[in-house]
């Protein structure tokens, strides 16, 4: 069920103190406890985040209440086959190329917005491309379980409306944000995204990996 | 590469506001920053813990500068084969026990310690089973790569010298502490274990599932 995979890519930003965040969400900070360093018998980090801190997953409880928290996701949406797909250049992500795709029922989408091979950027960026409305209804239709992208959110920055995230989450898809797509090329993989298991939580920092 | 899984078992204690925590550590404590009941226009919580909240990874760096951290544990440590064994009632888990089970390169070992289907306790524990420096130094020699505990520790509690996390991180094996084995029954499965990625972390809070 499990041959080792040939090859594996973390698609997880480090978590770091001061990693940048997004505006009105709790900074990181991670500091030192213990440390043998300075004569402590083991080493402990202290660590203060939030739920949408680095790569993460949003669960539909994160616009909405009494739906899907982080720790209900269901496997069937985290773990299986994915396709990453290069996004094309501009300022949003529009019905049209969601359609080119043909996604299939139960489908796990990555969409990369930059370039291969260009890293994360080192400071919170102040805009990237988002999906558009119709985009978003799109993946709904065509029956997708999750959708992961490297941008902070599938939404523009501080969109006044969320609305690609009502309607995904809305029909109760998981999304993965700020992965770290640069490195595998477009194709097929098995995507392994465990968020943390936080009672009741609207979102979490993950692990995400693709294999192949 | 990955068939679905036939049945997949959450070894992960969910997180909590005031889950117990190892006396020493950082207290765990999730707190609503915005809440769609309050008027606010998503869910957010705020996570305060250490890098050995619930259910975690040990690194090497936990007791050792200079030597590998979380966010460097080896796929072929955190993702494979895993066999859950039952440990004997006692005070100690020993090194004939440990040599009975004939453990091969490249294990991965669980020892679940309270007996099937007890859940794992509501309060911090007063004390629980230990290994024996015997049984880590079996365990090393047998070249496994990864042991896994229902208990918060490898270690007795307290124990003035913590020579089980010492030979078995000194050695580069993973740890797996505070696990819930108290479902899966005996036997072989795959392990995929994701500790947050946390720089140059000696640990981290980690979301672990056992497939079959």
């Amino acid at each position: 069920m499990f041959a080792p995979p040939r090859e594996i890519w973390d698609l997880t930003l480090p978590l770091r103190d001061a990693l940048p965040f997004y505006p009105g969400d709790p900074e990181v900070e991670i500091e030192t406890l213990y440390s043998t360093a300075q004569g402590a018998k083991c080493n402990v980090l202290k660590l203060r985040l939030g739920t949408h801190s680095g790569t993460h997953v949003d669960a539909p409880r994160h616009f909405l209440a009494g739906v899907t928290s982080v720790d209900r996701l269901p496997w069937s949406a985290l773990l299986g086959p994915a396709r990453l797909v290069q996004a094309p250049s501009g300022e949003s992500i529009d019905a049209n190329f969601v359609r080119s795709l043909d996604l299939t029922a139960g489908s796990r989408l990555l969409l990369r917005t930059r370039l291969p091979g260009v890293p994360p950027p080192p400071e919170f960026p102040a805009s990237w491309p988002a999906l558009t409305a119709a985009a978003a209804q799109e993946i709904v239709a065509a029956g997708a379980v999750l959708l992961g992208v490297d941008t902070p959110s599938v939404d523009a920055f501080h969109a006044p409306d969320p609305v690609v995230h009502q309607v995904l989450l809305g029909a109760g898809l998981a999304l993965l944000e700020n992965a770290d797509l640069s490195a595998p090329p477009e194709g097929d993989y098995t995507l392994v995204c465990l968020p943390l298991r936080i009672q009741d939580g609207d979102g979490a920092p993950c692990r995400a990996l693709l294999m192949r």
